[in-house]
């Protein structure tokens, strides 16, 4: 035990209760990096992480990152006590699972919480998802995951409404159905409190074509109130935090890129169920080389979102979609939400594919909630969808949100940097390579400048003649264009017939 | 691509190159936080690890911890260009190993390389470890981890003279063995460049005791001055670094206490390669519970030793020996070089189990050099040690690393305050609990104050009256003192007989 002395320090926590402590010291308390100590001021403890530091802080001084004493006075230079700490019995748990034995439902559960108060370190919380690989979940751990993650962050409710909601699993450029099937569901009555997400490595995620027309970051608080008003809405999952243990665990997955499937099956519908849903549809795009590869392999996962939505009392379908190539023609914030808004607004321009691909899945709900006799939901999203009101609906949603009254596609502007890339020979498209023109779309500037992406003026089939375009490029700084247009010249992302033909065996297109 | 502006930040690095970057930034530059960046000045290029922050640094800044760029001028305020950067292949290989493919020797070596040089983060590192336990190491990628080691760190070499060395994995209180095998085999003529670990979990390790008499902190080439001088060393392993991606990779295991095999072993023989060793002895103690649970797991390590040894081109023999029991009277820095010096200057009161644990591992290393044929080693380290050759050369050693001329045991002080723990009936001691005994003495300050521990009155077998001291514990503070009494009173870490008469089936004990 040890006397030191408060030093704040400007360092972000990330939310981790960290100490400073200097290499003498912690060899005093007998303490290394990421050991605990508790620190004990006015009768308050509270446990932090070691950091042993050499110089940063010296022999007597204790740093400590942000105010970790919530409502108290000002710590800086003040003595505390400082112990080293036992380490919590869910690092234990976790070894134990590595080492190949399952756990009790308990046990996952202090894991969950026990990583959300970050009384866990990263390098555990890693170890225990890795642990997937060599030791399957079973399905009182998977259940117990799933619950655990709701039960640690907010829920919302709608007590008397009937709440649906849908996820798409991701991977495909392009494909903003989330914002047209919404307000379809809503204008037929139903209750939609839908969050989504931000890109990671795509070129937009739907709060980032939502956040084109209004705002989409809103407290849990004013997303009950939105819904309980308009009858839904798309907001950012990141600013409600349903599920701050999904949050932390998909920051450490992220490097690698990795899906072990028991996270990704309590991420998805662990924040489906605090969404207050009952009745989920899960959109799987399989594709060659994409997250899901094929269908048999979709199949198999299908059956483990249905079975796990069992186990949490949610009534979940699954579809198994086209993922090979992009779906509407904008790819890029304001050119998906320009998409979108011609769907809704019945215009001649607006993609087929993305129109026909939301009716379909609009229509599965419908039938899901009853809304709609089995074999007719599709009419019935089709009507609602012609008629205009799923346009009002969305118009309302984003006015909610605290977008425009009357949005309308004419609003949505692009980046004014462009340049078409061309065809430079007659050819037919047979298909794209979804990675590169993620890549370009990327490179141009999307997601984060919202202007930027790529206009197809192709899909699968399409004749092409020498010198006619492919799609056309946007961006908002010249730089950029250039750049995405360099990338594009290297490997413009369409996969032609010629080629095809070309090549024996034709390995990797398809 | 970005100019920043470069701010300094007083964070210690602990190795790693780290950008820190404003959120607009990141999200202008595409990346995450555990991407990379890669930061040009001046035609130099260099790749950082991003850490996206709020509000530590502003739009415009980029932060940079320590002086990255060695040798140049003063970096702070200067504008520097930064682009996002390829995660590096090492990430790929392992995702595919985590996800079951075996990897290439090329492969495991750029891994071990980016670890080293912090081109992976510790997420990445993590799950590379955590790959072990469901896609077992070939022989090939541990021949690969061991040569990778080996070659991403500096090591000793002595041309023309018979290196051996010698390790025990550890976990017995007191076990300080190598402080009189290394004089006794120098004595005879061969050359051990000795490296030692410091105690982690334990009351001391062979660096803190051999800290007692002399400085263990040596540069790599004062290590092998001092070789070349006398023929030996004993020196904390930390300070010369001869295997820098092993010392990342345990501060990894550390946090669950994980000894993954391959890693282990990789750790322990590379370490003997780089110390130019050509003939080792591993010390296995198997104790029910400990490192090692019993003797078949034993012998499964020993044989994977052995066949790695063949790959590394060292010769290795293994002994298993019992660990279920301290060795020796002391445990804790000071206690314990009293004891080796005692061995050495062969008194009375000297440990008999030591000092025969000396002679047996000794005995062993003198008959694989060839210095005894087989079956008569332990005759001529027994000589060598009775002869007073052994403490002469054990003195020069100390003298060569900075130590007192002519060490002797009556030099070694301890703690001022201690107490002895009694029995409170009559009794035989039946056995010790190992981790009970450790707690005591890291509770009275070991290893951090040289002179506290324990001292050990009883053996296995000893017959204790009413009244009389199991052992007597010593520190340098009356508080730790006190607190080391407390543990012991509640539990002492001695099993005795009758207390296994009184419990049916005596689980736990033995």
């Amino acid at each position: 035990m040890l006397k030191l002395k408060v030093r704040l320090v400007d360092i972000e926590s990330g939310g981790k209760s960290v100490a400073l402590v200097n290499k003498d010291d912690a060899a005093e308390l007998g303490v290394h990096t990421t050991d605990r100590v508790n620190i004990e001021r006015d009768a308050k403890k509270q446990t932090f992480m070691v950091e042993v530091t050499k110089n940063m802080m010296r022999p007597g001084e204790l740093g400590l990152l942000d105010n970790p004493f919530d409502n108290e006075e000002a710590l800086d230079g003040k003595i505390v006590t400082v112990e080293s700490a036992k380490t919590p019995s869910s690092s234990g748990y976790i070894k134990k699972r590595l080492l190949g034995t399952k756990l009790s439902s308990e046990e996952i559960t202090e894991i969950i919480n026990d990583v959300v108060y970050s009384r866990l370190s990263d390098i555990e919380a890693v170890f225990f998802m890795a642990s997937c690989y060599n030791n399957e979940f079973s399905e009182e751990e998977l259940t117990a995951l799933a619950g655990a993650m709701v039960s640690a962050g907010r829920t919302l409710s709608f007590p008397g409404k009937d709440v649906v909601s849908k996820h798409c699993i991701g991977g495909v450029p392009g494909n903003r159905t989330t914002m047209i099937v919404v307000p379809i569901l809503v204008a037929a009555g139903l209750t939609v409190p839908k969050t989504s997400a931000r890109a990671i490595s795509s070129p937009a995620g739907t709060a980032d074509v939502m956040e084109v027309l209004c705002s989409v970051e809103h407290t849990i608080d004013k997303v009950s109130f939105i819904v309980n008003k308009v009858g839904g809405c798309i907001v950012w999952n990141g600013a409600v935090s349903l599920s701050p243990a999904d949050d932390k665990l998909n920051q450490l997955r992220y490097p690698l890129r990795l899906d072990p499937r028991p996270f990704l099956l309590a991420s998805i519908l662990s924040k489906k169920k605090a969404e207050g849903a009952k009745k989920v549809l899960i959109d799987i795009p399989v594709a060659r080389g994409g997250k899901v590869d094929n269908e048999e392999e979709g199949r198999t996962l299908a059956s483990q979102f249905i079975s796990l939505g069992v186990k949490l009392g949610l009534e979940v379908e699954v579809v198994l979609t086209a993922g090979d190539h992009p779906i509407g023609n904008g790819i890029g914030p304001a050119l998906e939400a320009a998409d979108v808004l011609m769907v809704l607004e019945g215009k001649q321009e607006a993609p087929l594919d993305l129109r026909q691909k939301a009716i379909n899945l609009a229509g599965l709900i419908l039938e899901m909630a009853g809304k709609a006799p089995r074999g007719e939901g599709e009419i019935m999203a089709e009507e609602i969808l012609f008629s205009g009101r799923a346009l009002s609906k969305f118009q309302e949603i984003v006015h909610a949100q605290g977008g425009k009254a009357s949005v309308a596609s004419a609003d949505v502007s692009f980046g004014k940097h462009k340049q078409r890339i061309l065809a430079d020979a007659d050819c037919t498209v047979f298909g794209f390579n979804n990675n590169q023109i993620t890549k370009i779309a990327r490179s141009a500037g999307a997601p984060k400048n919202k202007g930027a992406g790529i206009y197809l003026f192709v899909k699968r089939g399409t004749k092409v003649k020498k010198g006619e375009p492919f799609y056309e490029i946007y961006s908002e700084q010249k730089e950029k264009l250039d750049f995405a247009v360099a990338v594009a010249k290297e490997d413009n992302g369409i996969v032609m017939e010629r080629s095809v033909l070309g090549i024996v065996g034709g390995a990797g297109i398809g």
